[in-house]
């Protein structure tokens, strides 16, 4: 007997309030910076998206909560586009208890569309929707929250998990992949985005993957060899962006008089040298790669690894938020396992994100008005994204496991670093 | 028997936290545009003054409630200047309440070291200032949260003082004024800022004040005339920070269906044409004035006209803060009676904020080592800003009556307009 | 019997000379905006790479020209980025006559060395390398020049090549390819360019491309239809910078009393509605194609279909600069073949600029000295270009027939117009 | 018998000629910052005030050169405002060669009107007005000559006029002015502008004034002395424009190898210590003032003192272009004398900018049609810049003698530095 959705449905809901239990008030209201979102916002928007896309459709009649909300949680701005606000962090009203109440509104109301009409087959495809939409908002909070809680010199602690002693991870190994006429794309019959599909024929050269992540003690060779300072690495975009913003350094490390130490959803922490690096951005993962003589996988050559491996790794339902080192757990390199792939950081690739071969957004069709109503839902992710982003690929200790599949596609611009990312070389075989 | 200082500190410091009870947590932390301050950051500063400038002096030991907050709290950024922080906004800890723990602690301190120490004279000073000083904050307070609260969709009221329906004001009279050699700066023995000092001489040619503040139906006519579109009326700098701001009219005005609105402290109201107008910069001071065929007055002509007069205005002390209109209660501008001198809007002047003449900040003496904390203290203020400001005069409907004096000078840059600032027009004799 | 190296040196060196003829001597000083360089510099720079990279090397003893000129016409800017100084216009000495007899005195060296030692491959190498360069420069110096001369009111015209009266183009038609394991990439073993290797497999799906270029008729339709207020077909990056820029059509496009006009290198000219689109960015082909139920072709797609055809087309061998009408001469659509393909403009595609799998820059080698020079030398081009900068193929009508091949790839960011770039459609084929 | 007006027309217009003798087109086209305009653009605006505001209504028929000039070399841009255009160094075209046509053909028309009309009163006045307005455009276009080469690697020399051995100015004395009722403003019957009137009383508190000028070695002691690292001594602002624009010392100085160097219009040239420092902004000689226990004069001060004095000082005259050390030549302080008042630099004052008592710009005439014109030409000045300006006093080495008088006004924003701009400092009677 399978699990009615109303009761998936309110366990992922349930989840995000339960992600803002440390926080205060205040701490929900902020906007640490144009790229980001204020958890309030997070929190309202997650709720727009099944008032606007359900709700609006299967409740009768429809009784929207706040008629502003559906204009101030909306992930479209006045002219229609998508990207952010930057005056989001300027609305203290709703207050958070409001947009509490907000959320308790609209759960009641799915829970009654949802038992009413659980059969209709458009509606639980929009339901689902909404449910994977606001998983990937409750990892969006947490890197958002990060970047805020950063920002003071109180160094707040977002929970207290204690770093755990890391083992030292094995030394990095090159794992070896055939190639040839692969296929890849999301194969199967669970959720999945459009832009994982078409599933498709890709020719690959022979190519190796490195066995673990980059640690902080590998980027940190690279920083002490003069990584910062020196442009031969670099690309010229990514050193100009270096300079501009006075970068030396990971996003959240710090020099103290105790040496380095790093910001974490823990506080400030002494810097684990065992970790898997975090927080670099494009730019960052593409000049180590150059400088230890690899360079960053394509997409097509991470998702054919992985595809032959399990799934395992740290996810967020440890509720740490810190990747693991990859310590006596490494898989042998000669039969091609490859450590932290998930759960530890999202790895940066070197593809741009693009549309796949054949990749279509669903046509809206005449005869079908919610498939209008679908456009519109699915448009929010990733048409009109296609320009100017890198795939990332794998999935952070930030996301449940749940969440995790070797086709998901994340992406980001190039300059992104308050997210959770991480750096995976390859190389091309004849360089072994 | 005069009141004991301690007895006025307290219903100082009573009075601001009175002013925050309308406020929920979320809007006193976020911070709207580069030159506010969240309210918190207003609620610590106010309290790091007297832990700064009194506790750290005259407490033994002197234990201050938190290392971090003389940082935070400060007015002085790291490079030890005075602009503000743009970062204010983003420190969602310390959390309000700990903050006004702060207020607490430093309260009850305060409270012993004034005990103690009355007859200190050096101490009295201290305190004195920064009891102004936290009323100045009060203002500014009420300034910020204005305009904060002016950007939610919502129109929050900060309270819900009605507007009163305003009487039509009497027609703006020409009041006369003789000039020659007077003298301006504060005369007295109470507390006065040192840029009102020293008092001193000006000569000054025969001019003519208004009667009372321009109306917003005046403004509007300005307005519609194409005020906005007519560069002959503004001064360069002005017509280009207007037209890259997008201005067309002051700061909270919004056309809605049903005519003009402005936003208020008590939301959006429909606007009442018999009020002062406020909140325009310097430059639309200016272009009005050019536009009526008169100018702004000098801060002299300004100051010897009002030291001539009562003070009587409509003050903070209503709760109301919004200006009155002058309807009924214009003095006869035969005996040069000027209405709404104080307490209803700041008045632009055209007088740039520079030191008088013989003007020297309080030279530190080496013989006495708390001359060097009062030079720090007050240098808080004034020391440094004498450029590119310009002054105004009178006083706002946010301040209490007890603050008002002819003398004072308010000051800020040309394009400000979230202060509660308005227009009195001046004419050369000869323009009679 | 092959023509001496040093007769096509002199060759390619005469024909930029003949480029800036009509220009005066303010033409060749001034930068129009921080993506361009000045005639002066492109003359400056062009003689500098023969001077870096083959003199410096080959001519014993080395004498240069003049010891800052090594700076001064570097394209390394002092932290030894390639981007370009927005301060190159600023320099108004050298003088245009200097920078000439600069070029006069490195064509005599250049020859002594030519002549003396012609069969070292690797100074053949390295001077065969500069003339590629030069060449691309004189399109640079073109798009540059028509940018600058497009800022006078005056409407300067460079030449006077009438704008041929147009044939009407034959209706669009879509060319089917059957896609599937193809190679693309550099074959033959005349001079290429390191990115466009190594020679390697893609799989691709069955897909069309149009018969033609999209003219200005077509794309003045897409305006008249509203696109450029139409966020539905809009990349949200391309919405954002074209509601920034306030783009509302093409470049060079005017509107007078007369209908559109277009500036171009013979001045302003009434639009030819026959002739390709050109000056359009990513953004704007992009948006196009959405509005036309088509997309942009991948590189691949692109090679695949053009490397089967002949090179024809509007080169700047005709000394006009503009695109031609494909009127007339298509190639039946049934048989695959494709009008303007080269010579026209430069054809955006989907595909961002990145390493074709195998890439590997030219490994400096310690026992060949040259090596080093060879890798600077290349790197002047691709290395650290490769982020956000999309391809573009075919050639424009800027460039002389020479310098066309099927595999060569030219890249610029999205947000390029000044460039001759156009816009050829392509679509999936079941899309037919 | 007074010279013809037509007579001393001409040698104005041709002295602008020979000052750009030494140049080539190229410099005269760029403009190296917003704030500076091309010398082609100078030469055209200057001919373009007579086409204007003269022959435009005294020549019959009136028949311009070129439609387009009167836009493209008017100082009005398109918003009818007066502040410069920052695309106007992106025409090449008109050519040099072509705006001295211009030139040219506006003296012919000049010279046929002037004759013809010598006795018209308003025909003088605006000629004359037009002379000044060209000679003031001389001295702008020194310094913006001066800025743009010294853009060059190559520090190419406008002039070389070697740089005089300078004796060691005599020490800095105070010399005394008592103050009281004094008038300032122009009186005569030469000559002046609108905003040098009306002559008008002012009180002055008893003051000092320096002897001289602060010289390059006084200035260096103040660098030495960590003057650009106290944050006491600057004004806000000026710290936060200092340390945005990283300026650790005067505009034009170098570090090298040997020691400071300057660039002059003489090329860099060895810092010689004993000229007076010039190219300092406000905020630095105000910080300079306050390091030293000592402040700017205000423009009445400053009036006071230097009406009472002859005129003699180093101006353009000699072609030299560089102050004169004050050396030997100091009139003694007893008797009040100040070296160095005229001729050298532009004197930085503590007063804004702003209208004299009474000021009135000239109130057209309905019934004298060409005070209309009158007041527009006047307007090209002083009309609309009263803000966020400060006065500077005296006259530097770039402007000829006869064009000194006491009440001159000059005036720029408090960031200016390419000017001829030094310090004189002032203090007050006590600080004795």
């Amino acid at each position: 007997m399978t699990t009615p959705l109303y009761v998936k449905y309110s366990s992922i809901r349930d989840r995000t309030l339960s992600l803002i239990e440390p926080l205060i008030d205040e701490d929900c209201c902020v906007q640490s910076m144009p790229g980001t979102s204020p958890v309030k916002w997070h929190l309202g928007h997650a709720s727009w998206f099944f008032e606007k896309f359900v709700l609006q459709h299967y409740e009768k009649p429809f009784t929207p909560f706040h008629p502003a909300f559906l204009m101030m949680f909306s992930s479209y701005n006045k002219s229609g586009q998508t990207h952010p606000d930057p005056k989001r962090g300027l609305f203290t009203r709703p207050s958070l208890s409001l947009t509490r109440e907000y959320r308790n509104n609209v759960n009641e109301r799915m829970e009654q569309v949802l038992k009413r009409s659980e059969e209709d087959e458009m509606l639980r495809m929009l339901a689902v929707l909404g449910m994977h939409h606001e998983q990937q908002h409750q990892e969006l909070m947490l890197a958002d929250v990060k970047h805020l809680l950063s920002q003071s010199p109180l160094n707040p602690s977002y929970n207290s998990q204690p770093l755990l002693d890391s083992p030292v991870p094995p030394p990095l190994e090159w794992c070896r992949f055939d190639g040839g006429l692969v296929e890849i794309g999301y194969k199967g019959d669970e959720f999945s985005y459009d832009n994982e599909s078409p599933r498709h024929k890709q020719y690959l050269q022979p190519y190796q993957l490195a066995s673990r992540l980059v640690t902080n003690r590998e980027y940190l060779e690279f920083m002490k060899a003069g990584g910062y300072d020196n442009p031969g690495v670099w690309l010229s975009e990514g050193w100009d962006w270096m300079k501009a913003n006075r970068r030396s350094h990971p996003l959240y490390w710090r020099e103290s008089d105790q040496g380095w130490e790093e910001f974490t959803l823990s506080g400030a922490m002494p810097l684990d040298l065992n970790l898997p690096v975090i927080h670099v951005s494009f730019y960052e993962a593409d000049a180590f790669g150059r400088w230890a003589g690899a360079r960053l996988p394509t997409e097509a050559e991470w998702e054919n690894a992985a595809s032959q491996q399990e799934i395992e790794g740290c996810f967020a339902d440890n509720n740490r938020f810190h990747p693991s080192s990859a310590g006596g757990s490494t898989p042998s390199a000669n039969t091609g396992g490859l450590a932290q792939l998930y759960g530890d950081a999202w790895e940066w690739t070197q593809s741009s994100y693009s549309p796949y071969p054949g990749y279509n957004p669903a046509k809206p069709n005449e005869n079908e008005p919610m498939s209008f109503v679908w456009d519109e839902a699915v448009g929010e992710y990733n048409s009109r994204s296609m320009v100017n982003q890198y795939v990332l690929r794998g999935g952070s200790c930030a996301i449940p496991k749940e969440r995790i599949r070797a086709s998901f596609r994340n992406f980001f611009p190039a300059d992104t670093c308050w997210q959770f990312s991480g750096i995976r070389l390859a190389r091309d075989l004849r360089d072994s």
